[in-house]
């Protein structure tokens, strides 16, 4: 098991940073991340410390490491083993950020308490704490430095609350050895993340790496296992990442079928229109501009005998 | 109970259209339901029966009725009691229609069968019956006839999969009386429903009319009750109706946080920050060009001490 500290980070994505660790596929790594705001907010954050944010301090990384024998062309895929998160998150409203970002122009800030598998938000509501990664992605071959803020096609800040323990995200490689990061942990956060940010916390993952030769998906995918309600059965997660939340659908839905076809041998109309009948779009992230990313999501036991097998 | 039959029915909205039935509010219908396609699909249904569909037909709806001392401004409450669909089911994909029109050019049809709360579908997935209206709607103030197709701010072709047996949508009253009319039942949908149909079948709905004086939401709002997984407790689901998912996601977010405000006292920041940490964005319709529907959901039961209160 190796290691990495979050002060073998970096801000920003770029294809000829130094890597802080070398892997090879099927190697685990356990990895200490800070939250997205650097350490910047404490226990008794006001609003006053949102708008003395230094941004570009914003969604540090820990990494990049790479992986032996992956490239361009191959899908990386990183299963998340085990993470934790710290006991206390924030979640802000930042000056022209977020889905209402013209109807909310004042900083403003919520903390909240994780505690026994509970988020106590801000002294108001209590959300079941469901922790996962907000940013994971690998190197863009294109030339950097890129910003942490948009979601990609290589992942970055995905925002996909399903990017948590047992899930296996699938990035398409880019450059050799793939160059991986991630960061930016959540104790808890909605499909949207609307106001821009989620339960903002500290964190550390366990997470095992592999190379499947020749698959680099167009945008990233998640499969994710059989769970505990509201997950019944193990389910494939498509997305679609870019400025305009209809071609994204169309993206995530297109990606699906192609899996459904090579995975299930169902014909393409056929997997057309299963996902209109059991498929759900969500919109995963619509606040880190300029690209958003939205999801297709499958129940996979429709296909394996439906709800009225045996044991379901 | 008054009971109206599809044959009392009509296509398109208009606000000109004779009433068939008039209720007070309180009062419980009954009404029978045609499927989307009017009868024109059997068991045996091909492609080619697709290709010949007299689309002049589509979704014709069971109604108008009236309820009495409804007013422009005031919030219809249509509570659906119980809904009962068909053995039989169809989903098409129709040339020029659905989210990938584009790239599937060509007519196709699954036929399935409902039973004992399965959906067969086509022989190749079986999905958990979930029997919805796919349409409920009231007159637009604005001179018609209008296209059914589209869903509107007073409702219509919404698609949204949550229209079920315990629910209450409520709708903008534009007209005096309302004229509230349905049809268009799926067994089993995905949000988006992105080949353009779902299970389209024929059903049977009992339904409660109540009016709620000067509350008329902006778009269509459904109340949810506390069911089975995957809806732990009672649930909002506001909605954005337009052309563009990003301006529907907005509008959806706007309203919960009025709601919070209004019927829960949050603070319209910290109601914000408890959409993004709690509510998810759905893309309940994004076929019935040229307007979608997004969703946002938020459990109420965060509010209501959270997932760690006693019995939960």
């Amino acid at each position: 098991m190796h290691t990495l500290h979050h002060r073998d980070g970096h801000h920003g994505w770029d294809r000829t940073l130094a890597p802080r660790l070398r892997i090879a596929p099927g190697e685990t790594v356990e990895l200490r991340l800070a939250d997205c705001f650097d350490g910047q907010l404490g226990a008794d954050a006001t609003a006053a410390d949102v708008a003395a944010l230094d941004l570009g301090r914003a969604n540090p990384l820990t990494g990049p490491l790479t992986v032996e024998g992956a490239r361009p062309g191959d899908a990386l895929a990183v299963e998340v083993l085990a993470l934790d998160v710290g006991a206390r998150g924030w979640t802000t409203l930042i000056p022209g950020f977020g889905l209402l970002a013209d109807e909310f122009p004042d900083p403003h800030v919520v903390v909240s308490e994780v505690r026994d598998g509970v988020v106590e938000v801000g002294g108001f509501a209590r959300v079941a704490a469901r922790p996962f990664l907000g940013t994971v992605g690998v190197a863009p071959a294109a030339p950097g430095p890129h910003s942490v803020i948009p979601p990609r096609n290589v992942g970055g800040n995905l925002d996909c609350r399903d990017v948590r323990a047992g899930a296996t995200l699938l990035l398409p490689v880019e450059v050799p050895e793939a160059l991986l990061s991630m960061g930016d942990p959540h104790a808890a956060q909605g499909d949207g993340e609307v106001c821009g940010t989620a339960v903002e916390t500290t964190g550390t993952v366990s997470i095992r790496v592999d190379v499947v030769r020749g698959r680099a998906p167009a945008a990233p995918q998640l499969e994710l296992p059989r769970g505990a309600p509201p997950a019944s059965g193990p389910r494939l997660l498509t997305t679609g990442v870019g400025p305009d939340l209809h071609v994204g659908a169309r993206d995530a839905t297109r990606a699906m079928i192609e899996r459904l076809g090579e995975e299930h041998g169902l014909d393409p109309a056929d997997a057309y229109a299963l996902c209109s009948v059991a498929a759900h779009l969500r919109i995963l992230e619509v606040v880190d501009a300029p690209n958003w990313v939205v999801g297709l999501e499958l129940d996979l036991d429709v296909l394996a005998g439906g709800p009225g097998r045996p044991g379901s």
